[in-house]
């Protein structure tokens, strides 16, 4: 299991006020926390307006200024990850690549022996059930092993989408993880899972959720937040429940930790502050 | 989805002494809460030394006086339920078959159209691994059906065992499932949950995780509390993601009368309390 923090995030406030700033303090804090939260990989978006490629450099050299871990350069600009990939120590992931971006951004995927984050995206947007999710990722994980790239480097992503107006969403990308992984024996899957929450009250148990149901059909790989303590449980509970954790030594030493306590209740929104749900069809049931 | 309370039972303290006592108004309380907590059947267990037929009787018309929810008729003594079937006012459901008791089960299960939980249980005990597992299911699946129960009323059970000892059991029984679905279409597959924590801290969330676990794989039958909030929430946030539950509307009304609340951390032990880990190879990892 490969966990990828993804708080080092330009369009999160802090860390892009931080990065315009260059205050490497900030930057270099949430690393380290998220390192010590059990971050296998550092995602690094340095999507500023304007100065993508500058933010991202920038980024990517104070990442690894304070850690060795792996990066996932998170950018759609191919400019910006040729500028970042040659100052990477080790090859990184590149997050992510789809059709609309395949001859630009391949070259830099074999030229530096990056993994690389494939979107089940079709050429009019986000796939809709099982059929188009498997289709879409089936050509561009053809095309990508075509250009060279082995399995081993390619982390499909079925494309997460909300439950709350795509009622099946949740569904098709658990069917689409067993059935890409059937197709292709040693590709990983990956999936960044807040979106299907979008709309819904208490998102971190829909997330939560969702992470062990995805687990459950092998999904190797988590974009995540490793300081969110309950996501952290879950994924800890599913490795001791899988067999991933070898006599739950893992889960035992976490708990011991206290890493596996629950967030405070006073987290948790009251149900008047439930937010609308945001599809129009809820209202005609 | 079907949800099995599993509160009315004899082994535990409260219940045992009340059936003991004949106090109807204790087993009618256990009863109501689970009905008001979403169980559509309920589990109805009279293990009481030397007397469970007529515990079980009287339990029987104890609960049916309150609920006209299905039950459950939980015994192992085929003569405990000969005595309680011709009470039912539906047919129940018969919990549990293996082929140790085969004969003397499966005329009761088609004289009264009963439902069964068919345990995965192998002549020399509870199965190991995946393969075990579904030879085993496989056995006791073609042997009811033979005798002319329909898939459709039999719940198989793959009979999970503590990963605290046995490090593959939750993968296992997933698998399990899976396989069990793919070969008869129609059948139904139940598992109590929390025999899989067993020796571990933090029972409640393996639990949960294990239930997610599970259902991503088409589990459709759960025996469990139904007043164990933090499971419910589980079960109707696995619901909302898997497309079980349209536009989310039962997740959003479960919400909003604040039943997905997680429990009081007060609840949850401290790491000092944490149990030794009941298995032998622990020590020597």
């Amino acid at each position: 299991m490969l966990l990828i923090g993804e708080l080092i995030n330009c369009t999160r406030q802090r860390v892009g006020a931080a990065t315009a700033a260059r205050s490497a303090a900030v930057i270099e804090s949430v690393a380290r926390q998220q390192v010590a939260a059990g971050a296998d990989v550092l995602d690094v978006n340095g999507g500023l307006p304007g100065q993508e490629a500058e933010a991202l450099t920038w980024l990517v050299g104070v990442v690894q200024g304070v850690t060795d871990r792996r990066l996932c350069l998170d950018s759609c600009d191919p400019a910006a990850l040729a500028a970042a990939l040659p100052l990477c120590h080790v090859p990184p992931i590149i997050n992510s690549i789809e059709l609309a971006r395949f001859d630009a951004v391949t070259p830099l995927v074999t030229e530096y022996g990056a993994g690389v984050i494939a979107l089940a995206m079709g050429p009019a947007g986000p796939p809709s059930g099982v059929e188009e999710r498997v289709e879409n990722a089936a050509r561009i994980v053809d095309r990508l092993t075509a250009a060279g790239v082995s399995l081993q480097d390619i982390y499909l992503d079925p494309c997460v989408m909300p439950v709350s107006t795509i009622g099946d969403g949740g569904a098709a990308v658990a069917e689409c993880i067993t059935q890409v992984r059937g197709r292709y024996p040693g590709i990983h899957t990956v999936a960044g899972l807040s979106n299907v929450s979008f709309g819904l009250p208490l998102r971190k148990l829909l997330n939560q959720v969702f992470l062990a149901l995805l687990l459950s059909r092998g999904l190797d790989c988590v974009i995540a937040d490793p300081t969110d303590r309950q996501l952290m449980a879950t994924l800890r509970a599913a490795a001791a429940l899988l067999g991933h954790d070898e006599y739950c030594m893992e889960y035992i030493k976490a708990f011991r930790s206290g890493l596996l306590e629950p967030v405070a209740a006073a987290a948790i929104p009251t149900p008047a502050a439930v937010p609308p749900v945001e599809t129009a069809g809820a209202t005609t049931v």
